[in-house]
């Protein structure tokens, strides 16, 4: 069932690893003082890249859609990282209402939104789907890819409480990421929605996200005595881009040529051979839609057509103006000769599974995220939480403890990136200013 | 690695496990409101018997020490577990000092320490073993039957605090049921001692628990609306005797009548066709030590000479005085045509793994805790708390969610107990009146 995982990682460990396992008390106690002042996300998942020499974050999701493709023997962890989360939100209640995408015809998404509500049951609560989709009326049952029965029901909104035909949740847990704006049905309501709708893309930026990541990053590698690139991507940003009428081109040139140049220099220092490298993405949004990678500022001059539509718009058809240029970290991992990419899937404060994201016809300077792509499960002997250092003398150190780490300071700084979206939306008058 | 249970649950559900099955909600929301009223212990373990008519703990252990049985699966689980417990026992501390059995020679209870070890170190904590061996002046290197070494050390005091050379950890982690007495080293500490020593036998008795187990179940039952006694064994107690000086026989005897005639009713009234019995056993004490079965009164009397030598001492030489008559459960499962009976695992709140306890020379009416056991991990598809009713059409339901939820109750039971005897224990002069 879990295909054997061939990665650039059976060698000896890397320095990185060897830090970080090392310090694996001193790194845990830090985490839970962390979770101590910052509340932590219901779940999230996290894009790592592994260059052998760099291990960081590209991409962190607030609404996983992936649940599905992680190995069944990773559900009891989910169950019971739900059983810690959910008695926070609503300690007395045993109604949850998912509030999932709106995409009836991607089977598999709706696997994922099946096993999200299996993992809830699971944690002892009822759950219903309410769906967003425009003019249901009437209970819709679709089927999954994995041959189950969804029913998805139309929201209804009784004052200021949202539910589904005769049932009245606690809270809703959202897995929409919102890049179709907010729900007028949402806006109000007295339920906790997790996570806040200030979450989804209409308010949130990638920017911000790495932004909140680089203080994140810096203080934890304080504490473990690295340098803090080895776990963050450089980056910059465009605010006024439009593909479509070659606008912004300088800015995005500079800002490649900022964002090369500083990789330059650190490649320099650490004697590393290959070209860097720099991904253009939106900076909001999701799916892999409007992303290149760019190895030179005249890469982003002079686009031809098919490329500037690419990234014109993204999921659900919304314009690109605003750009993140991120260092692009090779991958040096493979399953089956294909290159891979490592996702980790959180919730709460724990590392409840993950898996490869493959593609056989991508290069280790690509993104992984686009038509495609398929997904090997991470086997459980390499669960994130229990590096097996004490094990027998010729184990295999437990590598993927390293993972778990790095995704575990990209929720901390989605935690804390909430925190100010949460701060900013209860001050529109100081946000309208700044506008 | 796992083998195929072959089990009497094979067929259609009983209507206990049915009843359990579609009241999970209810159910988790009372276990919830328990744990916000009751201080979970750190970890536990559960004997069930599984009749088919009735599901009932026999016997719960404080001081689990069969970690090294659990599906090695499971692991993470454990790990999430202690991560979830001992923050509340301290939240910014780094070490933990695990206090095991004496038990050098046995090597699969080493393993089950090493093993523990692990899962604490997983969660983020130093850790080091503590011996009360006897004399113990130096440091001891210890081989398990896992092939791992582990070092024992010398317990240190220095003034109200514990640890070893160089280790001040923050709290003890009893895996010791310190049936040879409380050591002196570990009275009076500042240290917080999980589970405390007043649940180690020289003050714990099972008919204590079941005593107030008696509560649990009764409120459970009315929760789900059952018949208590599904989940219940009856017992009743004898407090003065001496099997090797055969005193104290009319006492067994009358509690042993008492006791079947009350199971024979109940087999009566749910048409019940095998035999009753029960099992008389050391009300404090483990290890499978000093128990029989008996079908009638006469069976306690006049007891050849090996049999009272068995009954009348057990762990650490302790004689036994006061006993336990507790109504005998039937096992109707087998694994691979011998009898078993499952072992349920929890750290904090979770159920975390179990197996089962299998005997090839023993019949469905006996102990199967005596030499020659052997031990099958259950499979993770069968973690307790995952029934997949909302599978597929066809899929098989977790039949094994019943057994979490019973061997929880015993936990919940444990919790009230150590509760009591803590309350007991600060009252010194009220017990000796008592007394």
């Amino acid at each position: 069932m879990v295909p054997h995982l061939t990665t650039s990682l059976t060698g000896p460990l890397h320095d990185l690893e060897r830090i970080v396992l090392d310090k694996r008390p001193e790194i845990e106690r830090w985490f839970r003082a962390q979770w101590q002042e910052h509340q932590v996300p219901f779940y999230a998942s996290c894009d790592l890249r592994n260059s052998g020499f760099k291990l960081a974050p590209v991409d962190t999701n607030l609404f996983p859609g992936g649940f599905n493709n992680l190995n069944p023997d990773f559900l009891p962890l989910c169950v019971h990282a739900a059983m810690s989360a959910v008695p926070r939100i609503c300690p007395d209640a045993r109604g949850f209402l998912i509030v999932p995408e709106n995409h009836t015809r991607n089977l598999h998404y709706l696997q994922n939104v099946a096993v999200l509500k299996r993992i809830v049951e699971g944690a002892g609560y009822d759950v219903r789907i309410g769906s967003l989709i425009p003019d249901l009326e009437a209970p819709m049952d679709v089927q999954t890819s994995g041959g189950e029965t969804l029913r998805l029901e139309p929201i209804e909104r009784h004052g200021n409480r949202v539910g589904v035909a005769g049932f009245d949740p606690c809270a809703v847990l959202l897995n929409n990421d919102l890049s179709a704006g907010v729900p007028p049905v949402l806006v109000g309501i007295e339920q906790p929605v997790v996570p806040p709708v200030v979450a989804g893309w209409t308010t949130r930026r990638k920017s911000h996200h790495f932004h909140v990541y680089d203080r994140v990053a810096e203080d934890f590698a304080k504490l473990v005595a690295i340098d803090p690139w080895l776990i963050n991507p450089y980056f910059s940003q465009c605010g006024k881009v439009n593909f479509a009428e070659k606008e912004g081109e300088d800015c995005l040139a500079a800002n490649v040529e900022y964002v090369l140049g500083e990789v330059r220099e650190k490649y320099a220092k650490y004697g590393i051979g290959e070209a860097p490298f720099a991904i253009v993405k939106a900076d909001a949004g999701t799916y892999g839609m409007g992303i290149m990678t760019v190895k030179s500022p005249d890469d982003v001059r002079n686009l031809n057509r098919k490329t500037r539509n690419k990234m014109a718009v993204i999921k659900e058809g919304q314009p690109v103006h605003e750009v993140i240029i991120q260092e692009g970290v090779y991958t040096f991992e493979s399953v089956d000769g294909a290159v891979a990419e490592p996702v980790v899937y959180m919730m709460d404060q724990f590392v409840v599974g993950g898996f490869y994201r493959v593609h056989t016809e991508r290069g280790t300077d690509e993104n992984l995220n686009s038509p495609g792509a398929h997904y090997a499960p991470l086997a459980f002997e390499t669960d994130c939480h229990t590096p097996d250092c004490g094990g027998k003398p010729g184990d295999p150190p437990n590598r993927f403890y390293t993972y778990g780490v790095v995704a575990r300071l990209a929720e901390l700084a989605a935690a804390i990136e909430i925190e100010q979206l949460l701060a900013s939306a209860n001050e529109p008058r100081a946000r309208a200013a700044n506008e």
